[in-house]
């Protein structure tokens, strides 16, 4: 099995009038790559957030006046450093600054998450699906920090027609043990794998990764999936 | 820029007396995607562990047999629950059971992690350069767990001719507003766009990513670009 993946150019400025999953499929289309079923269209999260017209006007003079929506977005901050604030959302994701944006959006707003990303997800997935017949599956990515190790990296925030988290519990290894170590989040890694070609300097917003195993391709949903609930986790 | 993703079969079952170097570019050449300049390789962590000898003999019929060998192999326990241990390794990795691995292993041994896998990787690299004059970088991977986040992931534990860490400090965004949101852990996303072809019960130890950005491909470490010291880590 080849991977491929493909950035997806010429999507225009979003706003919150645009129908963005017809947006997105006319981008691919409009690409040497064409668009298939099969194809897992990765999209950044901050052309979500504007099309769900989830900004916010902050004071362009003042470099700490998102802080307030930090808070505002958040249901428990876990550590503060000077200005960094790692928090849990509202959403569940623990991360820097509730996960509000302001880069790649107009000065004077910020960018809050989608109130769903699962949701977002499955809305483009079943728009491309009526306005073209061919069935993808989403996921929304977004780029988080992590303990321990240095540099960002993308992760999946929303998911729809794919599992999030692949289980290989039963499978047997090459030399035929049982598997131990089997639960695969395969949605943060093909985030991972798309913010490659992607960037964040680059303006593209939407990358094909074409060649998943097709038993993945299945309904699923960050939020049930990913999100570890406080109680078994080690480290909240 | 599209990435390709090959998965490399027919590398045979590794002991300690291959030539790993050469094995892994043999069995790059005889797929029909062949091998190229600027490949990276992504080479699990398992076969250089075996080609390296850091193999332990366990106990097969005790399934806690390799329990002391986490402890010495961690300067530092950071959780621990029922058998689980999260612990700081001597190499600085966060992660369960300091990375020893007894999956794709024959019963009765145990795999500890290399020595010095950027060293490793360097090793892989100048091996392959020697005897093809094809100039690859490579990232030693492996699998590990995250807190807040369900699922595993595979990230880099050592590289050779990329940065670990790519710095789009002083960029622009596609608005022309300079990047808040800068360092990206590159070896850490092009390991998960690995494992995406070589899975965990596949027993494919090594894929081809193609069409890595140029600019990302000069000499790099993930000891000295990813690890993060304990003092500047909230977690810890």
């Amino acid at each position: 099995m080849t991977l491929q993946i493909f950035p997806i150019h010429g999507i225009p400025e979003i706003t919150d009038d645009v129908d963005l999953g017809v947006l997105i499929a006319e981008a691919c289309k409009a690409g040497p790559q064409g668009l298939k079923t099969g194809d897992v269209l990765v999209v950044t999260q901050k052309i979500v957030s504007k099309a769900e017209g989830a900004m916010v006007a902050i004071d362009p003079t003042n470099p700490l006046s998102h802080k307030p929506l930090v808070e505002r977005e958040s249901v428990r901050i876990l550590r503060r450093r000077g200005e960094l604030i790692i928090s849990e959302t509202k959403h569940g994701f623990v991360c820097a600054n509730a996960g509000i944006d302001l880069s790649n959006v107009a000065r004077g707003q910020a960018a809050l998450l989608p109130d769903d990303s699962d949701r977002s997800a499955r809305k483009i997935r079943d728009r491309i699906k009526g306005t073209s017949d061919i069935e993808v599956a989403i996921i929304i990515s977004d780029t988080f920090g992590r303990p321990w190790r240095r540099g960002l990296t993308d992760v999946a925030i929303g998911c729809a027609g794919i599992s999030a988290v692949v289980d290989l519990r039963g499978s047997t290894d090459s030399l035929g043990r049982e598997l131990m170590v089997t639960e695969v989040c395969v949605a943060d890694e093909i985030s991972a794998a798309a913010d490659l070609v992607c960037g964040k300097a680059d303006g593209v917003p939407v990358a094909i990764v074409r060649g998943i195993n097709p038993s993945w391709l299945r309904e699923g949903s960050v939020r049930e999936e990913v999100i570890r609930d406080p109680s078994e986790d080690l480290f909240r």
